[in-house]
């Protein structure tokens, strides 16, 4: 247990994984276990991952660290993200999440270096927001065919309600319900000269 | 090359080893190699590290994932602490220093995630502050033995100035008087509800 301070405490709702290739949709499960390289068997675990287009200042496919290891929503984000849409839900799975959590207030502005602790060992570390891009839009549009341009509408709906993506600073075991406590790093404000 | 603003760029002054068991003090190299594991050879080099004094929210021993692979301390910033210690100078083998920049102001203040870009494809990502301990305290009062109470001075002088400690990012070479692009992550406030 952390015992830096400030902390708050959320919520695991659910935890999902993605095991196929073909698609990130992900599909709940009742508890999953992380080692240093994410989710046991998820489409995204690994020590390294090759650098696409979230890391534009590499070339495409050089090795880099895996800081991406599992996307993270809240609850209330993604009703935030439903009613600008102007559809009843966005579900975590929709958007290929690992973990959707409650009672962590703008979970997206959570900043980089923030540690969140489960009860049985697991810690994540923020790597930071997790930018919407287009895919998720589409999976929202095949689940609401009657409604116009949610794919593209998707990215501004959801932006800065996205969540968060974040690597395992400890192994251990997720469980649907657990409660989780956040530690901040220590503010720091730097301002370029 | 980053293409994401703001940036600065800085320059690299020293790099140091230490591939001994029984100090910490570095020693000056005309240029490293870095791995994912960090500085090859370096006593802080490792994938994972035990959970020790820095990280008292775990268990002692506990393996959790080596963010401290480097130690990172600036010029101007040790100028300041040899000038409230009033001593010549601080150096940055004394401290443990593994690179030793120049022309990023307030280094100890750059952010959680910032990533540090050399020429020659080594990328460093930020963990955050280095806290001052009374190790390298113990040092500069060897080097001055004239001094009182310099061991224990060294805490409060050093505050939010003893630099950064990072993880190896993407892999390379960092050599003395290499140029370093400074790519900070996107700015972000939260406050506790």
């Amino acid at each position: 247990m952390p015992s830096r301070s400030p902390q708050l405490v959320g919520r695991a709702v659910r935890v999902l994984v993605c095991t196929e290739k073909k698609t990130f949709v992900t599909r709940e499960l009742s508890e999953v276990r992380v080692t240093f390289e994410g989710i046991e068997g998820d489409r995204h675990a690994g020590h390294t991952r090759p650098a696409d287009v979230r890391t534009p200042w590499y070339p495409k496919g050089t090795p880099i660290r895996n800081t991406r290891q599992l996307s993270l929503v809240s609850t209330e984000e993604l009703a935030l993200v439903a009613e600008t849409l102007g559809v009843p839900k966005v579900l975590a799975s929709w958007l290929g999440a690992n973990l959707e959590l409650t009672g962590v207030p703008r979970l997206t502005h959570v900043p980089p270096g923030t540690r969140l602790f489960f009860p049985d060992d697991a810690v994540l570390a923020v790597e930071g927001e997790n930018e919407p891009c287009i895919g998720p839009g589409k999976v929202i549009e095949e689940h609401h065919p009657d409604r116009v341009k949610l794919a593209s509408r998707f990215v501004k709906a959801a932006w800065e309600r996205r969540g968060l993506v974040a690597w395992v600073d400890r192994p251990g075991v997720i469980r649907a319900g657990d409660d989780v406590r956040v530690m901040l790093p220590k503010p720091v404000s730097y301002v370029l000269p």
